[in-house]
C-alpha cells in the first residue's frame, strides 16, 4: 500500500474531492501534523516511511530524502520549485511533478487587486478609518500609470492580459526569453529590468525563486525607482531583499508596496510597522477554484503514480537545468 | 467684483489650475476655513456676500440660501446633488451646475478594486499580518461569480465595461430606464432589484441619494441577500440603512461590505468595528486626473458666469424632476 504525506495546509478543506481521489485509490495518506509550512528538521520526522509528498512550499533537500529511502514521487500542489532540490532528487529517482496551470489566474487576479488597491491607499484609509480617523486621499488610475512586469510566464502574461483589457497606456516586461506575442497582442514593450526599475508607476514580479533571482531587488534597485513607486511581490520571497525593502519604505521612498510572500512564512517580519505597506498572507493562489484543481491535479499525480502510469505534469527538463545552474 | 466660496476640500492642491482661473477672471475667492465637510449652520455664517459656491456635498438648502442674498450659482465639483435643495434654489433664481461625467472613471476603478479586495480579503489578511498574525484566506475570482449593478448612469455602465473586460460570467442590472445598449454590449440580464438581492455575489450601488433611494436597503433586503454576499457602496451614504447593514454583519450574515461613503461625513460610526466591513474616506472621485478635471470645470462654469456667458454644465430638468418628486 502506497503511502501519501500531504504538507500543503490547508488541503482537502474547500473540496474534499482530492481526498477522495486519494481514498479511491486506496492510498493512505496522513495531513500535516504542524498545521503550518514545516521546517526542514519536522519534514525529516515525517518522511521514514513515504512513497509520495504532496507538498507545498516547504524544503523538500538531500537531507530530507535521505531520510526518506521509500520517496518515489514529490507531487507539488503549485508551481514554484524553490522548495524542492531538483538534483537531488534525480540523482535519487524521485519524480518530481508540479500543477503549473492550475494558480495562474487566481495569482494574476490578486497582484490586480493589490494594483488597484495600492493606487488608491484602500489599505491606509480602511486603516485609518478603522481606527475612527478620517482620511482622504488622492490615488491614480490604472488607465493612467506605466507597469513594469518582470517575467512573462503563465502569471506575467495574464497580468499583462488584465492590465490591457483596463486601458493600462504602458505595459513593459522584462523577461529572459523574447515573447513577440505579448509584443503583439498587448503592445508590450520588453525592456531591461533596468528600464522597469527607473520608469515605471507600478513593478510586479512574476518570477520563480532561483539562485539568480535572490535578492535580485536590493536597496540599489529600490533606490533607482521613481519616488511614488509601487512594488508588489504576488511571487515568492526572498526575490525582494525584505530588510532592502523595510529600509526604503521607512527613509520615506516608494509610494508603498504590497507582498503576498517572504523568506520566512508565516511571516511575522517588520515590514508589518509600516502601513503604506500592503500584506497578504501567502494568498495568491487561495481561490476556491484555483486550490480545488491544484489539490486535485496533485492527487492525480499521486493516483497515477500508484497505478504505475505515467506521470502527466511532471517538472520539464527547463527546470532540472535553471536550478542546476543557478543554486 | 464676484466672490466666490470654495466649500469642497481639498480644492486646487493637486492642480493649481482651477485656482488660477478663478484668478485670471479676477473672483475673489474665500477657501472652506474649516476644512472639512461643513454643516448646514456653518455654511450658513460664510454665506452672506458670496456670488458663487463652489460646492462639495454639504447641504446647500433653503435656510442657507435665505443667508446668501447675493448668490447666483451654485457650481458642484462632483455630481450628487443630494446636498443641493434644487427646488428652493429654481425658486430663488439661482443656477446650478455639476460635473457628471469627470468623476465616473474613477469611481469605477475603485468600485473594482474594492470589489476584489473584499473576494480575496486582502483587508483582513493586512490587518491580522499588520498585528503580526497569518491568516491564509479562500477567496474568489471575479471571473467565477455573479455581480448585479443596481443604477446603469455614467458610473454603473463603467463598472459593468470593466467587469465585463476580466470576464465575469454573469452581470445583472437594476435601472428605472430600460438598458438594451448594455445587455447587447456586454450581455448584462436587466432585473428587478429582488432578483439581484437573491442572485448576486456582489452587489453594487451606482445611483443617487433622493427621496426613493434613501434607505432602500434595510434589514429586509440585507436578509434577503446571500450568506457570503459581499456589499459595495461607492455612491452616497444612506442607500443603506448603517444600522441595518451594522447589525446584519455583526450577526454573521453577509461575507464582507466595502464602505465609500456615509449618512455623515466624515464617518465616525459604528461599523469600523468589523473588521470584514472595508472602509474608505469618500474617495471614489479622488484620483489627480478626475479631481482635476472636476475642479477646473466646476471653476470653469464659475467664469463663464462671471463673464455673463451662459453655462455648460447645467444641471438638466430630469435631476430638478427627481427631486422634486421624492424628497
Amino acid at each position: 500500500m502506497i503511502k501519501a504525506l500531504i504538507t500543503t495546509v490547508p488541503f482537502g478543506k474547500m473540496d474534499t474531492r482530492p481526498l477522495k481521489l486519494l481514498n479511491d485509490a486506496n492510498i493512505e495518506y496522513v495531513l500535516n501534523p504542524h498545521k503550518k509550512r514545516l521546517t526542514e528538521s519536522q519534514l525529516m520526522e515525517l518522511v521514514d516511511d513515504i512513497d509520495v509528498i504532496i507538498a507545498g512550499t516547504e524544503p523538500i533537500t538531500d537531507k530530507v530524502m535521505a531520510k526518506a529511502p521509500k520517496l518515489k514521487l514529490i507531487s507539488r500542489v503549485g508551481v514554484g520549485l524553490d522548495g524542492v532540490d531538483l538534483v537531488a532528487a534525480k540523482r535519487r529517482n524521485i519524480e518530481v511533478s508540479y500543477t503549473a496551470e492550475a494558480p495562474a489566474a487566481a495569482v494574476a487576479e490578486l497582484t490586480l487587486g493589490l494594483m488597484l488597491a495600492l493606487l488608491r491607499s484602500v489599505h491606509i484609509a480602511n486603516a485609518e478609518l478603522h481606527r475612527k480617523g478620517w482620511r482622504r486621499i488622492f490615488g491614480r488610475r490604472i488607465s493612467e500609470v506605466s507597469v513594469g512586469i518582470i517575467g512573462g510566464g503563465r502569471i506575467g502574461r495574464r497580468v499583462i492580459q488584465l492590465l490591457f483589457s483596463l486601458g493600462t497606456p504602458r505595459i513593459m516586461l522584462s523577461d529572459l526569453n523574447p515573447r513577440p506575442e505579448l509584443a503583439q497582442e498587448f503592445g508590450v514593450e520588453q525592456v531591461a529590468k533596468e528600464i522597469i526599475y527607473n520608469e515605471a508607476d507600478i513593478i510586479s514580479l512574476h518570477i520563480p525563486l532561483t539562485g539568480m533571482t535572490k535578492n535580485m531587488i536590493q536597496h540599489d534597485q529600490l533606490q533607482r525607482m521613481k519616488p511614488d513607486a509601487l512594488i508588489i511581490n504576488t511571487s515568492r520571497g526572498g526575490i525582494i531583499n525584505e530588510d532592502a525593502l523595510y529600509d526604503t519604505l521607512m527613509a520615506g521612498h516608494l509610494g508603498g508596496a504590497a507582498v503576498d510572500v517572504y523568506e520566512q512564512e508565516p511571516y511575522e517580519g517588520k515590514l508589518a510597522e509600516i502601513e503604506r505597506c500592503l500584506l497578504t498572507a501567502h494568498m495568491g493562489s487561495m481561490t476556491e477554484d484555483c486550490r480545488a484543481k491544484m489539490e486535485t491535479e496533485a492527487s492525480e499525480e499521486a493516483v497515477r503514480f500508484s497505478l504505475g502510469k505515467p506521470l502527466k505534469n511532471s517538472v520539464p527538463k527547463e527546470e532540472y537545468a535553471l536550478q542546476d545552474r543557478y543554486s
